[in-house]
């Protein structure tokens, strides 16, 4: 917010780690960051940099809002399902969010030291997590039907989040879900679909710039679906890469795993 | 079920720790066992070991069910909450369960070694563990209703579990919702309620007996509970104790913090 | 050193945790603690907190001197060795100490934040830890015949200490060496010594106050002593509580394990 | 032993990273491996794979034996030393080494069970493990002169050997040793020496095939050197790589970080 607006009249082109762009009104970050936005000219001309959905406004933009970690994971997991229908949006969407501590900074804290995280696991923001009107924004859901709690698993990397929904309408069979989720991310390099009944662990993605999504349906359609990504990857570096290879031209894997 | 029966008819007073005598049916073993039950005459017998809602069954009782690891945190948390009617049951209930590797019992395997479980998180039950019975009876919940998921966190011991209600009835604020906990386990020595808005990490329930709850509540009546315990305390050998204590007519706190 | 003057005064009887009263001169203090000392009259008369050998000082004294961590282990397993001339001083000591990261204090820092000490092993002081003086005089070792090294473990809290002795001389085999330290500590309660090849690990001493002490020799005299404490039992609060016991007139073990 | 020379007689040539073909007669194999040697005939033909030693024998080899992890390190960090006559060999050197689990194998067991090493530190090997005549081979130390310790750090990979010399001979100061090392090894792509007084973490080379050196000197001429690899890379496989572009005619660096 202070930066950004320099470095774009000298001519360059910025994609912001920061959550200065991501939300798209001056009122809705006010609400969930606590401060007046000083650069709210730009909040219109920020592309949000979720490529897998918006990679078309990306490529031309001088301006490129990078997602959040935990909204990376959720909104690739939650959209190609609400999109579709394929759920009764009444019945609620509760996202369970864990994150390993680099997730919280480099700067060190009693919360983040050794001690008081090894053999511990904490919830620390619940229901009210800075990241969560950018799940509303991009996934189209109503604010009381999304559900999110962030918590702390004892690793320096990683974010998994288990997501439930309640209850799949009949013709989204736990086959139908698949091929949903595959038709959604078929071209797409760095999400990867797992057959239904397998769901990622976090190995599976560390030092990735890979979403990986897995899901379980019970017969009476409730449905779990895992997202998981590497914080510091997908969720951070990886994907500003991704996002400074769409603006610069470049391919858009480039420099990444 | 194969030595109790061999114990009771010696005379002796057991406190069983498997699942053998956890569901009421022969039929619910089967199912959720995936085993034929050959010691059915002592269903109907054995007491289900959790003092807090069975003090007075557990006493008398020759056979005691120590209840299972999971459970024992989630009934604690919502039986009271469903009793009250507090939610629109319809609704639904999701747990969300994480576990330290010590759930995983002591025999090595591949799963529980160390260089698969360190700096990795995963899902290993989703909606289909064999404890979600166990929530369902105790706290008289219908099946589709209660979705449960059990996750396993890089820590030897704890169990967290996060449980999501939608939406509480307009009296049942959080401070009505504290009350409610509150009256229920006032004379608990082993339950302790944490105030609105402040839940439990696993540290503070580390080597205890103790179930700590916490809880946090959205404007809009959404809640989520966050029960935390040592999954070999309060979640096996230390509740074991307790009724051990209760039926030999011990203090009920002796040999427990 | 600015607190304990004053308490004395005041008719306390102090258990001092800090390196202020270690070591016995004001030269010493000096050089290893980099400052002057400014209760140097209180310096002869401090005990030197370490019950297995200096129980009788303790008992009447005002001021006790809490040893080091390392030092409590590194001495209960060197003196006994030393004193009864096992091994030829000329081919000196090495004292290879490893601790949990309790050991470096309370305070947040990165060197102790979780994302700097998970998955990582560390020295970070060779040959001149301000522990090393507190062998030396307890142990009576010449500077140069000692060389220790302190690492950082990613765990919370243990020291284990790795101590190499170049050769025994020929009566002292592996047996006689046993044999030398059962008659050391025969009498202690917080002392264990292993049978000759086995070891302790950090798991053994968690939540102690013991130090355990194991060695394994080969034929040619070589031998290798293990040395394991709590850093936060042994090594500090339980040795304090030992020390309080002593000096208030309690049983020794009261309130510990 | 059971397959290199089936391969060998097909016409393959052999990187063998088993301990079949690291030392170099029947007895020692006998003694160490406690096995009778079962490809006699190979013994004399393998070269030792450790590329920074014996690189112009490796190129033309049809069979490598790929070093030991330990020996990798403590070769590395020990022979120029000796070779320069920098310390009196008759003082000892000690190696203190301690490794990440995966240096057990990938084959579940209690000891590398999480539960059993999470929290945990713990010595394995005493003066005996079957990796020391590797050292005193290429190193051209007496058994007598070289004690080695092997311990298990709980973290999933990485080795760190702190290495003990008393003392220097005056004229290999601090300054002088740092000028040997980088002599030793000014054209070696994957060993990097510290400024004096500066020792590697295992952060510095996980998922490298670096071996990092860095040692610190008293003024009595005290001498500690640490040496730092990846056992999976450096330690394993990573140097298996590098053998193999050797004997291909690939360049050494090809595919290695």
């Amino acid at each position: 917010m202070e930066l950004a607006p320099a470095f774009l009249e000298g001519g360059a082109k910025v994609v912001d780690l920061s959550g200065a762009f991501r939300l798209r009104t001056v009122e809705n970050h006010l609400r969930w960051y606590k401060e007046e936005h000083t650069a709210a000219h730009l909040l219109s001309e920020a592309a949000y940099g979720l490529p897998e959905f918006y990679r078309n406004t990306i490529r031309p933009a001088r301006l490129v809002s990078n997602p959040g970690c935990y909204p990376t994971a959720a909104n690739l997991a939650i959209r190609p399902l609400v999109n579709a229908g394929a759920f009764d949006p009444a019945a609620g969407i509760i996202c369970d969010a864990k994150s390993g501590v680099s997730g919280a900074g480099r700067k060190p804290s009693m919360k983040t030291s050794f001690c008081e995280v090894t053999e511990n696991f904490s919830a620390y923001s619940l229901l009210d997590h800075r990241h969560v009107p950018e799940v509303l924004l991009n996934s189209n859901l109503p604010e009381e039907q999304f559900s999110f709690t962030a918590q702390l698993i004892p690793i320096d990397r990683g974010i998994l989040e288990t997501i439930y929904f309640r209850r799949a309408k009949a013709e989204f069979t736990a086959a139908a879900l698949y091929e949903l989720y595959q038709d959604a991310y078929a071209n797409e390099p760095f999400v990867k679909i797992h057959a239904p009944g397998q769901v990622p662990d976090l190995h599976s993605v560390r030092r990735t710039n890979l979403c990986r999504i897995g899901f379980s349906q019970q017969p009476d359609g409730r449905t779990v679906v895992v997202a998981a990504i590497d914080n510091l990857v997908k969720g951070a570096a990886g994907q500003a890469v991704q996002n400074m290879n769409l603006i610069l031209g470049f391919a858009e894997t480039e420099g990444l795993l």
